[in-house]
């Protein structure tokens, strides 16, 4: 195919002649742009584990960066091949009483593998929310358990549900457009049900004392806080299934709105808690205002998405604190108030701010009450299942690596290695062999800039 | 929309009859081709901030990374607030002689929101360039002021001179494709007059000697180089507004050759003026080549990038060098020589290797003429306009924060907390328990592995 | 073209009347869609060279991370530079003989541009393999001049030989459709040539002891990994060069299946071996598994994807163990086992596995055989007119670095700087004024938040 010859031939024949292969008709340039749109959009979304593992290593501790950063590159690898196997018949294969799907296994009579790939990357994408909550003591062979799980059954049941036709959710009313319920919050109320069954890390809760315990690398995770946001654009912007101009920039405009209100709404909100621009809660901001209006992209009017994006800025400050400190619920990245809390609020956000169905717009209470259902249901089903199946693991072997492993660090204990090796360029020895090399060498650099000095504070 | 059966619905419709809710028309497929194009580019332009972010931080000092960070956030989501609400207006409205628009606040009126998107990503990189320039003393608040100023009036009204058919400057003939005097030259001039106000850091200049500040993480701020230059191909690309095969190949081709010339030649020139590649300033050779191609990427032959890129790489090392030591201007991340002077060459270069009407070409000076009145004017109404805000501002507070706070870092000063908790991994301390775990562990592992020794040095 | 005015009439033009300049046709919107996806394309894969730099940066110490980042930004941009001077004509101009390219010099008289920018950002990926190969040791003069080599010959040929139709391989039915062979195999045939005239590290093999030596900051490496499977979707989704519904996401599911399917293989294969998940050799099978599918990315169904992916991942540990502890070949970041082994492997496998032509599949061993044959000419090229380059610059000048600057290492002894400033946030020395200021402005900020108190293990 990729022959120069062939494709000058091609180009020829494009414009010597209508004759092309098939010729293409207007249709099937259509088809083309709409696989273009869809297959970027899932390499966004695919992007943003990138972000999930920078944001869920930056703000842990050091000792523990390989571990989480193995758990993403599992879960999303897990996710794609499980999805292959089973995940996608239960999602979207013919429906079984409104509840689940039952065919299309391995594929298997399933035409557009477009499709497929985009969903993939969104299998992994709830999966991947429970990582960063479950961090610093969960046993990596529970956690692709639980992986295993959420991919193969729990979450394309929930997807069945709301994004096939056939689904109970959907027939009933239920929306969610880009998945702040179908991905964000089933991913949320995952991560809490194993959080309860795992307890605080180590140090987190002294007697009446609630602890930091700091990230060892923010820059890292700003960065993937940018990264998600980009792959964001991705997962709304795609779930259109097609380059539509009148749809597509309307979704762009409300996640770019929602998103930079909230990180306004979440800095400025710290500024008069706490007195300064709190860092980390402004960059779980950024992610609030992403949740809050996955729901609703395509349904707000771009001022509703701004009043959507302070809202979920604000919830987010007031959630990591209520759990932090109220519920003791110890979620080092603050996964469970992101995704669960303002996928919540975002699914509700539909049945007030929706231009068509909402109450702000004149109609009544009856999309929000339906919305109210569908979170219940999600929150119920996810709970539930998970909740036995993570007991009957718990049975066979614990689910929390040893007191001695976790203060090791799980790098050590489960990996038998180290994220960082950063003694040697600090604590360079100037007596060594070694520093007399740079010292001479430095002299003869020095020469050529001897204007300059360096500043050491 | 994301329904299963109405996708498998539509797939019908489009293969079974040609009567697709509306049936596609040649126009309305090149209309979604136009848009998918637009958008990645506005993904992409998006993305640069994130490059922005990793090279200011990564460039300076580990204690006030935090806070630029929080700058690069607050910047693109205010600007595209403040865009949304008055910026594409001034920008974009009907102009009132010639010099400003007068409608279309809140986007009413607006129908094309793709075009809002991809301009609100220009704004903020407008706006961006001022943050590292007067990084590592300016106060946040002061800060986030200027940034309004910016991103509702002064950038808004350079562009309706330029890119709004009716502008005074694009009346008479100027030529900046994709803006190396609308956003990058905006940029730099204001970052100037700040920077004028503010005054270099503690301890860059003593007596007179001028210190080097080396920055505390370059492989981040590499990785930033490699996302701004990414991010580029959608910045120039996307300014062609549509899928065009006779054009966008062109800009994506010379904005390639520009930054590779521009880097082969900084790294080259700083190794035959300083015996050795300097690293830092090849880093900023890649953006100077950016910057410089901005402008002409449109009208500018494969060869004449190179040369163009050539030229930057070479302006980028003594520019920052006379800034530096010569104007005793410091500007922490050599922006304003990025932004400034290459944007100025950029604009020229139009004059002089533009095919259409540059003076190399048998084109005369008429348009070199033309550009040099463009740069002055910019240059003039963003100095004088953003020098009497900050003045005003200045007045009421002092815009750079206190000298202790300078000392301590502005993370602690601003933000109560640090961008790294790097002590744990560097200072292990051999007798704790811990320490007897791990090697404990160690022992364990290494009966596994025990033909492998670690090196330390 | 970037007025608005001028957009809202060409917007007008579209709607009004179908007279758009040239009106669009089917054929002028298809060649639109195809541009898009291939630029796109072309963008991922520049990107991959960020995910290379910080691979290779973040898996080697950290005295020598600069160095190996400008080796990566020369890399892309003198490859740029030199494929379109003489690359391009040598590997897609009329053939000589079916050995090599005679014309299309300068680009001259080449029309498709894009085509151009999608091959340049390959050739810079078959160099940029070296890079990591011969990390830490080799001088950056002798590097450049090797990558001169590679770029402007030594691959165009290659190229020549299986992408150019009537090239030698070509025409004898090899198939490599997005460059196991051309690209993987070149570049790593290449690495071990120069490897074998470096020899190893000081400190690597010691006796008969094998030494690990340890990655400086594998979360950034784990980064690149994420970039370069992004980035892969491009490299493997844009050679189709078309954006072809039918073949595009087939390519795009192998892609991922085929990774996935390697990540877990080496992962569980790694505790296997090891009794634990080792984490360089699970990123390193990522990988692999990219390169084992990039030839029949294709031509093989989604199911034989995943088999060609797991034993990729095994491949990858087995490989790199025998290379390291019984060639005692020194390769820090495995370079030659991901892309040549893995290389190999995934062009034999299109002899079993393609659907139209492989063993399996009852088509008999023919293409096997000539795949063999591909593999056996690509090495044997490669590695004697490489090892013949590599022979006469060590005639005149060391291609190695001095013991005492390999020992300083390579950011000291070729740029005269370091790539981290980290000693001021892990050494703060409690005593001194600026640890005063922090501890007062501590003190300020606890009032705020009496509740908490910071865990410092």
């Amino acid at each position: 195919m990729f022959k120069k010859s062939a494709f000058l031939l091609l180009l020829f024949l494009l414009i010597a002649s209508p004759v092309y292969a098939a010729a293409p008709t207007t249709e099937s340039v259509q088809l083309s742009v709409d696989l273009v749109w869809v297959m970027i959009a899932a390499f966004l979304v695919f992007f943003m584990h990138a972000g999930f593992a920078m944001v869920e290593s930056g703000f842990t501790r050091a000792k523990n960066a390989l571990n989480i950063l193995m758990k993403n590159f599992i879960t999303i690898s897990s996710a794609a091949l499980l999805f292959f196997l089973v995940g996608y018949g239960i999602m979207f294969g013919t429906s079984a009483g409104s509840l689940i799907g039952a065919d299309g296994f391995f594929l298997s009579g399933v035409e557009d593998i477009s499709f497929f790939v985009f969903q993939a990357m969104f299998v992994a994408t709830c999966a991947t929310i429970i990582s960063g909550a479950v961090a610093e003591r969960i046993k990596l062979g529970s956690y692709v358990l639980i992986v295993v799980a959420m991919t193969a059954v729990i979450y394309p049941v929930v997807g069945h549900w709301i994004w096939q036709g056939d689904g109970w959710l959907s027939s009933l009313g239920f929306s969610d457009f880009a998945g702040s319920t179908v991905v964000h919050l089933t991913g949320a109320a995952a991560a809490l049900t194993v959080v309860l069954f795992l307890g605080p890390r180590i140090g987190k809760y002294t007697g009446k004392k609630v602890n930091v315990i700091p990230g060892h690398n923010v820059p890292i995770g700003a960065l993937g806080v940018f990264i998600l946001w980009l792959g964001w654009f991705g997962f709304n912007g795609g779930s259109t299934l097609a380059a539509d101009p009148s749809l597509v920039p309307m979704v762009i405009g409300t996640t770019l709105l929602s998103t930079s209100a909230a990180l306004v709404s979440s800095a400025l909100y710290t500024k008069l808690r706490f007195k300064r621009v709190d860092a980390s809660l402004s960059l779980n901001g950024v992610l609030a205002g992403l949740v809050g209006i996955t729901a609703g992209c395509a349904e707000i009017s771009l001022g509703g998405s701004i009043l959507v994006g302070l809202v979920s800025g604000i919830l987010l400050v007031e959630g990591i604190r209520f759990l932090d400190t109220k519920l003791r619920i110890d979620d080092p990245v603050g996964a469970i108030t992101v995704h669960g809390i303002c996928g919540i609020w975002g699914t509700l956000a539909i049945g007030l701010f929706s231009t068509s169905t909402g109450l702000f717009y004149g109609q009544g209470l009856s999309q929000l009450g339906i919305q109210l259902i569908g979170v219940l249901a999600v929150v119920a089903w996810t709970m539930v299942t998970l909740g036995a199946f993570t007991y009957v693991i718990s049975r066979f072997s614990p689910i929390r690596v040893s007191e001695e492993e976790e203060i090791a660090g799980l790098d050590f204990a489960e990996h038998g290695s180290n994220a960082y090796e950063l003694k040697e360029i600090v604590l360079t020895n100037e007596t060594s062999t070694e520093a007399g090399t740079r010292l001479a060498l430095a002299d003869r650099l020095n020469n050529l800039t001897s204007s300059k000095e360096k500043v050491s504070s």
